[in-house]
């Protein structure tokens, strides 16, 4: 029988291995309009952690004792619906198992591009690359000429707004811990990276940004938005993405130039890629040119066999991760 | 000889009486092109506070031994420029003293409109007014049926945007602090009042808007912008006009709720009035039509003389003001 990750409680704070438990699950009969998908690459993504809280969001919440969900790469081995069969390659949200039934509605056929792995479809092609694009494009308005601040640049979202900012004629300033991440953005084409365990934030950007920042993008809220009110120009814009800061501590976040709002007439936007669905087709054509040319390259942190699947995600929380942390099953 | 009031020392925190100085000052005679006004009404607005301190921001800071600026209403007295003359009404920017030589560049003739008093254009019909009427309007996009919060409702910005709120067919849910302010809230108009002094806004702002809010019109910051984004609802979008909360404080502000930014797309946008100057005609014509009919009316909290003019400015603080807070000389 195929195997599920469930969630055994709800985490308080740091989420630890006690909180997850891999059970075997029976799949029902194919219905009409279902497929069964063998999994072959999941992904584990930090905002899954607010859905471990017992609170309404954007998505609803996980529920103690039943499956865990996430994006998945899967194959086709059985199926009763039109235009599916064994061996199509398809992206969906069953992920955290091994096998899956799912209806047509939650399936996306991958298309076939040459030179481009599967997996991109849950990286740069996938809800981490349209997440960074419309992000950027969209929430922020960012443009060529624009002075772009981004957090948690070596991660999956980071790396790919990097790269995306400078294909699109930007300056780029990227934040990342520890000197290999660094070299890592640095490599991505980032005009300046600060290693904010280096120093304090507001004084590193005030020296890699010394004409101030025209664009942020938060991955992380707490020092680092503060940092970006700090030292942003008139009419700075903001697209709020991810707190990660704050996902665990619970702790409110203390902000000492937030009043700059005011005089630099800063916006300030939250946003979620699942909002940009009905623009999928703008979003595949642009960023798919881009990764064909190699101006966004993909870079995965790989972690191999579902058991491993709760550590991948706790590596999450402590910068193990580089790119896109995957699960190869 | 005229006094004006100078800047004696910059304020540590609250600024006390012992940071202003009345003093003659020497004028000198008219260029071509400047006209002499004798004022007679003088604002006083908390965003003076910031122009107090020695940091660049959208308006230059005030200088130590220097005069004092803000708006005022006065009669010109001696004109050498086309256009003005003896008795005629202006509004300019050389508040703070009795009389001033001013370039026409710097002066509005205030049109004569029946019923309404020529300090209304220091108030509904001027920088309040405006204010408020653009930061609902456009910062916050606020339409019909939207329901808005906002904070200092009491104040001169504040019961503006009540009003103006209600006419444009909002639910207006307003803050003020003791049951005599939240009664005139609640007489201009308002929904629903909170006295913010009498429990946690959280949940005051919960029982007040069972159903969340859409606008939220800062005027504070702090506690009222975080119960703010506790309680927004989904695509909320949130006009930061003030932060009188962290004027003289100095303090970081903390935010319990801020991650819902993300979860509920939650729109923030600062503004300044200036920014909209070349839309005045657009506001006169709106707004002086709200104001003509009644829909909205001015509360004036009226201190005589120029001696004063420091109290009436330092009384905003400790919330000395319903409506707007004006110096008669």
């Amino acid at each position: 029988m195929p195997r599920a990750w469930h969630l055994k409680s709800r985490p308080n704070g740091m989420p630890t291995s006690d909180n997850f438990e891999l059970k075997e699950v029976t799949l029902a009969d194919l219905a009409d309009g279902q497929v069964r998908v063998r999994n072959r690459w999941l992904s584990v993504d930090p905002y899954m952690r607010g859905r471990m809280n017992d609170v309404k969001s954007y998505v609803p919440p996980f529920q103690v004792g039943e499956p865990l969900e996430g994006g998945a790469v899967g194959e086709v081995v059985e199926s009763r619906a039109d235009g599916f069969a064994p061996g199509d390659l398809v992206m969906h949200m069953a992920g955290w198992r091994e096998e899956a039934v799912v209806p047509t509605a939650g399936l996306n056929k991958l298309p076939s591009i040459p030179g481009i792995g599967e997996q991109a479809f849950l990286g740069n092609l996938g809800l981490t690359g349209g997440t960074a694009y419309w992000g950027l494009l969209d929430a922020a308005q960012a443009k060529a000429g624009d002075i772009v601040f981004v957090s948690a640049a070596a991660g999956a979202v980071g790396s790919a707004v990097v790269q995306i900012a400078k294909a699109k004629g930007m300056t780029v300033i990227g934040s990342a811990r520890g000197p290999e991440k660094c070299d890592f953005v640095k490599s991505l084409g980032a005009d300046a990276v600060i290693d904010y365990k280096a120093g304090p934030l507001v004084k590193s950007l005030a020296e890699a940004a010394p004409k101030g920042i025209d664009v942020y993008f938060d991955n992380v809220g707490g020092d680092h938005l503060d940092a970006a009110f700090a030292h942003a120009r008139k009419d700075a814009r903001f697209a709020i993405c991810g707190m990660i800061d704050g996902y665990n501590s619970g702790e409110p976040m203390a902000f000492r130039y937030i009043m700059r709002v005011i005089a630099m007439r800063i916006m300030l936007k939250g946003f979620i890629f699942t909002d940009y669905m009905p623009r999928m087709g703008e979003f595949i054509a642009d960023m798919g040119q881009m990764v064909a040319s190699g101006q966004v390259k993909e870079r995965d942190t790989i972690v191999d066999g579902l058991e491993n699947t709760p550590d991948a995600f706790l590596g999450l929380f402590t910068g193990k991760n580089t790119g896109k942390m995957l699960v190869r099953l």
